[in-house]
């Protein structure tokens, strides 16, 4: 039974669902008569309970799936299919020490700490206040985060943890913080990325393969929802088709001898050695201009 | 530093990948001379450490992922996009009881394991021995599995626990075991089934369809890999283009009241409505002959 | 230069895009001014024209691709990714005889036409006379058609010719008229076939199996538009993710002796097998029964 | 009946299929017998003929589908989805007037030859010998081609001809050709490409925004095959999930008036002028430099 100040979903016969905090006093007008918070903590998740017309409201219990699509959120947020994604690559989980930047609305920050439990954290920085303070907002209002720190910072000038188990960058110019993550990171922890664009993915890429990073990994998820109809089953007419690629790596000693023993013999990889070549190239001369 | 007995990710420069475990007495024996596992427990993850014949050898430590991918399987096994998404939408976690039918190849049972964590509890149920102790092996081999219980059951005869927030059916005629659902969950709880093809994802649909169960949802994940090349970025020319279709739906009372309220107005409605009608027909007819 | 009668593509600045047809004194009202007709049919495709109050205006000529955009339709169209695709698989182009149904709104009708040619030959049947008049309406309205005889008939009393190159049948239950098909195409004929739902295609693939056909494709085409923008690249937001399901095969006599000879030695096979034996008991059965 | 010269495909009862060319005296051995050319020119396409061991052997006409998909190539072929596509885009069709370079393999131009047919034309550009020889081969090959001109020759010289309906550009950078594309086609022509890097597309959209061209678009064809099994139907377990991009756009004559006036409002649109104008005074630096 939802306790007083907890999250409970209401659902109308109609189709009508909202996600709503059960606290006394503050009754739920639906257009079919009032539901009482007093009938609501009395009633079972999962069961039905009624409005004062007698219309019959189901009570679902808010899982970590709705929480994190209930998120109030000022921009974009990370959406459920990239969220567990990103979860299950990091490692998330009890126990885990896991930093992220920047908070956004705090959506991901809510599914880490969710995993991570109370032996766990989660370190999640933000340089702009207004999202800082919707990410401290969406926590409190979901009721999770004790093994939150929100940090209000700017990561161009560091991270503020050291010996992380994982790191994820939700910020438009990751390969700018890339020279700060080896002080933030244990040795041969996991990162992770999510960019909009191709120019970014590009970009980061290159600022990768310089290191010391390795086990690159860029990739999309696309959810497909199908229409629950039995004997009319089918795909949905439309879907999102996009919301942003994903970019894995790890924290990784890159010894040069290592990197010039790596097979050269693909099309692939004769280009790629004449374009780090041309870079070398390009480098070299800049020192000389500079020098 | 990899303790003795504890599995390491080795990777020599020619991109050969291995995931072996770190135990006296037996070094690794590569293409390039021998990787001593005297060297390896000296060696931080995300270095490189060095075989007899001086190759370097990269050291990563293997996170859930890697672990997941890793398991020893005789048929197929959940892929983990797959896993990620049946993770979130479970609300896997600490102190959350998780219940799972059949073990597999123990994949998923893994993987809800590390989320759940010391305070957490995943019940895992199979009726064929041989995946029984497959599932045994691999959450062994892996290290994980302390929160575990694993039965040798037949789910026909009901399921071994009562009160579960959340169940996951990866078997082959889910719709079977629909009615001894309520008894094992708590009310409210939710559900989450795979299955491969689209008829048993309609037979199921009408399973759901008999209650007590609503907020059905059927969706795919698709997972598309890209190139990791700066300069050259396009995706995979090839992917995975089918695992299984995934149906999440909760344990929620369905009176008839509630279900002859909900909107009829589409044509989608319509059709369904004729449907059931027949549908009570025919059982209308069953239950004469029958009588 | 557009010619009097002909439809052309007008683009304002703004972006707004309207496909009108040139006629004397039917000048278009903008909202920034007065297009005149005179003007339009003295200024070349691919050149600018201006309004009274001096906007520049952009004369698209519409091709096939526009032109199935723009019929007028009461249904679902075929979309034009499915359409160019059943076009490249059934073969049409100049001397090749098409036969269709239904007619539907006529926009596959339309891409039969121009592919075919003047050589060529585009027959389509269509049931509801609403539909048939439409589809007259859009190859009207867009000048093709010459090569096209439309039917208003049901095709379950069989088709109205002989001897057709390849057949698309985008009805509701294909599989019920299966049985007048050999006698409208040429031995070896390609067919083709559109359905919205997995269980059509079932139904489908149960009629197709039951001979005489072959060389059986099912398919569905997914198009993903990206957002046409140098520096910030990437996929629109949303796309369509369900039109139909394609399905193709062949007008193939099918010996026993070569059914027999298939390979049985898969899974996939042996089930198939052990599935048909049930066909074959019931049938007897009800032969039994009937007799 | 498979004329003597013509193409023919026979098909196993184990499944093997070949594309072979009737001819006197050359019979197919199969391992279960020989098939004699005298017995394939007797039997009807779409029907069954016997080897000298009695195996019924299948007789499939090939049409446009089968031939593109038959051509040899040296390097990758444009696939059947991208093709039916592109030619849908062009309008290829009887009549028209198409020009394309590369030939490549000349799978695009058997295509673009079959629905031009006898009263149109398709011209064909290749600067490498090989390929010129290898497409002419495979129009050859196929018994099409009669309305294509194959050119040995390099675009970065112009084209050879003047007033093309459509253009079709396969190469590397297509966009340092666009200067000499005004004068090979007709004003208003539709203008395609396909590229399989984000980067080749970017460059590209540069050079194109550069006009004189407008009303472009990028996209991708995605193909996902099923199962046809009845009662386990299901998407293959993989998938082609890329090709290439596409790219379409037209010819047209661009006042800056025109593009002064288009709505600025949205983000993408301002990020873009601030970008044009960066671009600009990049260019104005430039040409102070080299005054």
């Amino acid at each position: 039974m939802p306790p007083l100040g907890s999250l409970v979903i209401v659902v109308t016969p109609k189709g009508k669902r909202r996600l709503i905090r059960v606290e006394e006093g503050r009754d739920w007008h639906s257009t079919n008569g009032v539901l009482s918070m007093r009938d609501v903590v009395a009633t079972d998740y999962g069961r039905e309970v009624r409005t004062s017309q007698d219309l019959p409201i189901r009570l679902y219990k808010p899982g970590l799936y709705d929480l994190v699509k209930g998120v109030k959120r000022q921009t974009q947020i990370i959406y459920p299919k990239d969220i567990a994604h990103i979860c299950l690559r990091l490692g998330a989980g009890p126990g885990r020490r896991i930093l992220e930047a920047g908070s956004g609305s705090g959506a991901l920050t809510l599914a880490l700490s969710w995993f991570c439990g109370p032996s766990g954290e989660v370190h999640s920085c933000e340089s702009r206040e207004e999202f800082h303070k919707l990410a401290r907002l969406n926590l409190s209002w979901a009721g999770i985060g004790d093994n939150v720190t929100l940090y209000l910072c700017d990561i161009a000038e560091g991270f503020p943890i050291q010996g992380a188990d994982a790191l994820f960058l939700d910020v438009r110019t990751p390969w700018e913080y890339l020279s700060h993550v080896p002080q933030a990171l244990r040795s041969g922890a996991q990162l992770g990325f999510l960019l909009p664009t191709v120019e970014q993915v590009s970009a980061l890429l290159r600022g990768i393969e310089r290191g010391p990073y390795d086990d690159v990994e860029v990739c999309e998820l696309l959810l497909r929802r199908w229409k629950p109809l039995a004997d009319r089953l089918r795909p949905d007419d439309r879907m999102i088709a996009h919301t942003g690629f994903l970019v894995f790596c790890r924290l990784q000693e890159c010894s040069e001898e290592f990197e010039s023993l790596k097979p050269a013999g693909t099309r692939e990889r004769k280009q790629e050695a004449a374009r780090q070549k041309r870079l070398a190239t390009v480098k070299a001369e800049r020192g000389s201009v500079s020098a």
